[in-house]
């Protein structure tokens, strides 16, 4: 287990087993109850006459414009995601910025011209905000953070325990294309066409999976900080999962960036991509659903769930197997 | 009108005319829609089955910890105000933090622990939550985001539109405390009796006072940033308001150290107050109900509407009669 520590580090926020030992042990005890405890992607509220879905995340990405995005962008579809990975329809989204003194009007401009598009293209407005400013470098320019209010499906969840064994785990498409096309404009790489991020609001694409496949879908989630790596460990509750790596769907830019930046592709952040634990019976047909949809149209199957609860392995190219660990901290800090 | 900038300057997250300009002219065309055009402290959702508040406020204060309060009390009851004001029994917060690198985790177990300590006082639970770390210097060491979900009352709405002439202005008790609290540690003033921060959740109170004058309270707001005078000016769209001096609750010290640092203690924010525009025949109603409450203690009239819509006036000690403006920018910076 990893070093606990008197101070704050980077690696704090990284999505990996460090997060969530200061989840584990400083913010779940100080908050208690029952709707945290449970840690998933958003919150399951009761109203009257209706199940909600209620999530937040900040967003601190540098530099804050990206191929295929910004931090707008991102702000956006990371709260949408969240809320569609608990099957929710977004309901409404707030958005929260703090803004340092000295910013560029230009850049607020595109930046919020980014979040209005992508909300356009998500079906869902922005309808409460707040502005704060302060000093000169105290906020790497503009620190958004976006909150969501869903209305979850009738009776239907879809936490980790209701993963069994022989489910199958598909994913809509290729993997580490966020996290890279961060990395490359940050470590100035070059590619022949250029990766672009998978950033996307996908609640559209999730309702037409539950539409056709319903309760058959068990589980699901948007693998953003620590990537599958990461986030297929949290799904690894009451099971194990078995990846095929030869199944996995990975760009060569994304993987030759990888090689160069001494990454390992299963623990970069997408914000684009949801995994799906779906029953045997309806693999097909989450498929079908999937490639219906624009942004599904590469999903495919990668793996399948066994009976090794809390173990992740991956079957390699040259027939060898590896265990996949959460990632300690962040390789790739201020990602998204 | 205030100038126009080509950059963000601190005084556009002030709660004055600065701000007001860059929601008008950059955030609502952006991000346009029905609830966001209505700028309250809480937007309205319909729900099947329920009409909901949704809320959000970042915090940046400045120290972090003050006579009265911290970062995180001021996070929990801002946003349970929020959607107090709109009428609204909290249902669930969230919280995002964007936290420094090397913070002393010590310094965060204490904010935690105010952020529990305050929603349990708000009977209200910390459901979701997001953490982000970045590198040093980033983040004045810690931002702390909320947002809130509340269910409005069946019916119920308390938009300035509702105010007519001769309802009577009701505060809950004494103005200025926070602003001063918090600028006493940053200008190291000293007091024979430090000034406390205000800072408290106002749900239950509110609740006692809408279950007892229900639709005779026409509009509710919680006087921060800008303190009373931005407040009152945004309520003052289809009337007027005269405030009467003698009236205002302001402890001496507030006055003294207002004095002493060139305030106006209209314009310095608070963080448990709310003002009340109430039919006249429910006035006593109101008060009744207030003082039945220990946040509502003190609570008296301080003023009424009449017909000079959007003109706040303020009816001096000594006779005279002054306008009071929406302040510009901030004269108090990261005051919460």
């Amino acid at each position: 287990m990893a070093n606990y520590s008197e101070q704050i580090k980077l690696a704090h926020g990284g999505g990996g087993s460090l997060m969530q030992e200061l989840i584990h042990r400083e913010i779940v005890p100080a908050l208690d109850n029952t709707s945290l405890r449970q840690l998933a992607d958003s919150a399951r509220l009761e109203a009257p006459g209706s199940t909600l879905a209620f999530t937040t995340d900040s967003f601190v990405v540098q530099p804050l414009f990206f191929p295929g995005g910004d931090i707008g962008t991102l702000a956006v579809c990371g709260t949408v995601n969240d809320l569609a990975a608990r099957g929710a329809k977004p309901l409404a989204l707030s958005l929260a910025m703090i803004i340092e003194e000295g910013l560029p009007l230009e850049i607020l401009q595109k930046i919020l011209h980014s979040v209005g598009e992508s909300a356009r293209q998500a079906n869902v407005n922005v309808v409460t905000g707040d502005t704060k400013v302060v000093e000169r470098g105290q906020a790497g320019q503009i620190f958004l953070t976006t909150s969501g209010v869903g209305i979850m499906r009738d009776g239907l969840d879809f936490t980790p325990d209701r993963i069994e064994p022989d489910d199958v785990l598909i994913i809509n498409g290729s993997i580490g294309d966020h996290g890279i096309a961060v990395m490359s404009v940050r470590e100035h790489l070059q590619f022949a066409s250029p990766v672009q991020s998978d950033v996307a609001p996908l609640a559209e694409m999730v309702q037409i999976v539950l539409d056709a496949c319903g309760n058959k879908i068990k589980c699901m989630k948007d693998p953003t900080r620590g990537g599958l790596a990461s986030n297929l460990n949290e799904m690894a509750q009451l099971v194990g999962f078995i990846l095929e790596e030869e199944k996995l769907p990975i760009r060569k830019e994304v993987l030759a960036a990888c090689d160069m930046l001494g990454l390992d592709v299963l623990t970069v952040a997408n914000e684009g991509k949801m995994i799906f634990a779906v029953a045997p019976d309806a693999a097909q047909k989450t498929l079908d659903a999937l490639h219906s949809h624009p942004l599904g149209r590469n999903a495919d199957v990668i793996g399948r769930a066994d009976q090794r609860a809390g173990l992740v392995r991956l079957n390699t190219h040259i027939g060898g197997q590896r265990i996949l660990d959460t990632p300690y901290g962040e390789e790739l800090p201020r990602i998204c």
